[in-house]
This record gives C-alpha cells, sequence and structure tokens, in this order.
C-alpha cells in the first residue's frame, strides 16, 4: 500500500517557473485587498501551520514572515486557491492596521486618475517609528 | 519646450521581464475578489481607455477582453496601483455575476481545509451554455 504523500495539496499549485505563485492578502474585516506577494512552497507550508502569512521576498531571496520587523503580521483566516491553481488569497486579520511598508493600511493607495497615479491614502504612521530608523 | 509624455503613468509601472502585471479584480459591491489575471501595456491602456477590463491571455498570448465570449465583462470603476508599482487592483462592476470560466461567481471557490483544497462555492451557469459548446 502506497502512503499518501502529505504535500499533495502543495502540488495542486502550479508554481511559476521560479517556483512562486502570487498572493494576495485581503482584510476579512473591511474586506479591503492589502497586499499582493509571493510565496513559494515553504512560505505556504509555513502560512497554513503556523496560521500567519508567511511569503517570499524576491528582493531578498529570503523566506518573509510578513510583520516579523514591524510587528503587523496577518493571522489568516482562510486560504484560497484559484481555478487554475496559480494564485492565492488570504483572508487575514491585519495587526496594526498597517500592512503597507510605507505606513499605510494598504498598499493598493495609488488610483489612477486620467493620466496620473494619484496618493489617494494616507500614512497612518511614519514607516522610521515602524522600522525603527532614527 | 518639452511635450510631456502621455505614457508616463505606464512607464511608472514596474512591468515584469515578460512586460507583465498582475492585476485583482475586487467586486465593488460585494467587495469579493474575482479574479487574478495578468495585464501588459495593451491591456492596461485599453482598460483605462474603454472602462472595461482587459488582460492579456498568457496562454493564448493575446489581449483579451474579460467576457467577450461569455458575455460576463467587468466594468471598471477604479484602477490602483500598488506601493511597488508592480501590481494592479481594479474595482469592478462583474456582469452576470459570473467571473470564472467555470461557471462561478469567481475564481478563488477553492478552500484549504486542512490538506485538501475544497470546492465551497457553486457552479451557477454550465460552461457549455455559457460558451456556446453543444
Amino acid at each position: 500500500m502506497s502512503v499518501p504523500d502529505p504535500a499533495y495539496w502543495l502540488d495542486a499549485v502550479k508554481w511559476s517557473a521560479d517556483g512562486l505563485v502570487p498572493a494576495i492578502a485581503q482584510d476579512v474585516t473591511s474586506g479591503k485587498v492589502l497586499t499582493l506577494a509571493w510565496m513559494n512552497r515553504e512560505a505556504l507550508t509555513t502560512t497554513a501551520s503556523t496560521g500567519e502569512a508567511h511569503y517570499w521576498s524576491r528582493s531578498r531571496q529570503a523566506l518573509w514572515r510578513k510583520g516579523e520587523t514591524s510587528g503587523f503580521v496577518q493571522k489568516v483566516r482562510e486560504v484560497r486557491l484559484d481555478c487554475d491553481n496559480d494564485a492565492i488569497l488570504l483572508l487575514v486579520e491585519q495587526h496594526g492596521g498597517i500592512a503597507c511598508h510605507t505606513g499605510r493600511e494598504r498598499c493598493f493607495f495609488q488610483k489612477l486618475e486620467g493620466e496620473r497615479w494619484v496618493n489617494v491614502e494616507p500614512v497612518l504612521e511614519d514607516p522610521r517609528t515602524i522600522y525603527g530608523d532614527t
């Protein structure tokens, strides 16, 4: 008898050639789309096992526990996969109410108005305070 | 005097090496995240100029007017760009109430339960009806 592979749910995901999938985080309370980041197998596994959002930082090439520096972690209430198995949706509780490294509630703060991107959401906390730069 | 480049708002977007960015569509009424698709410059330009969501079909390698076959177009109420300029969020009115080619309201219908992806949303219309296969 063959033993079922416990990682089969990971194999269902269509990872890109780089081993990544895009992962959307949506605030479970407000419904706002907060962030789009990237996951590899380790990030998705760790997210599922810990209940806290983990991503793959493409710039740092490292596993990244969201909020590890700022404290603004994302508690994961639900993990969804799309019809093509190549995109993830997380429903999260965003601790601290700030998801963006700029100190804003969320990353999607630039709105297209005519032919301009306009910042339409306020900075809630100075990033220098959040990240301890002095 | 130099004439401003009308495409500068497109140049602000950090296109991938393939010339693409991921684009999330969120239902402006329900707040549900419907789809994640991909845009190139032409798709984003056309979306902005027509007010209807256009994507780049990676499988067909062609510009794709969402709903061109099914009639389930996405009327775009708002276009957002994230802090890193490499992800788009559309707020849309989803015509017909079906965003997914499987005939479901949206593409994110697989929910992780333990180590299984479970389909948790119903098929609202048979895809053979939607796409005219007989």
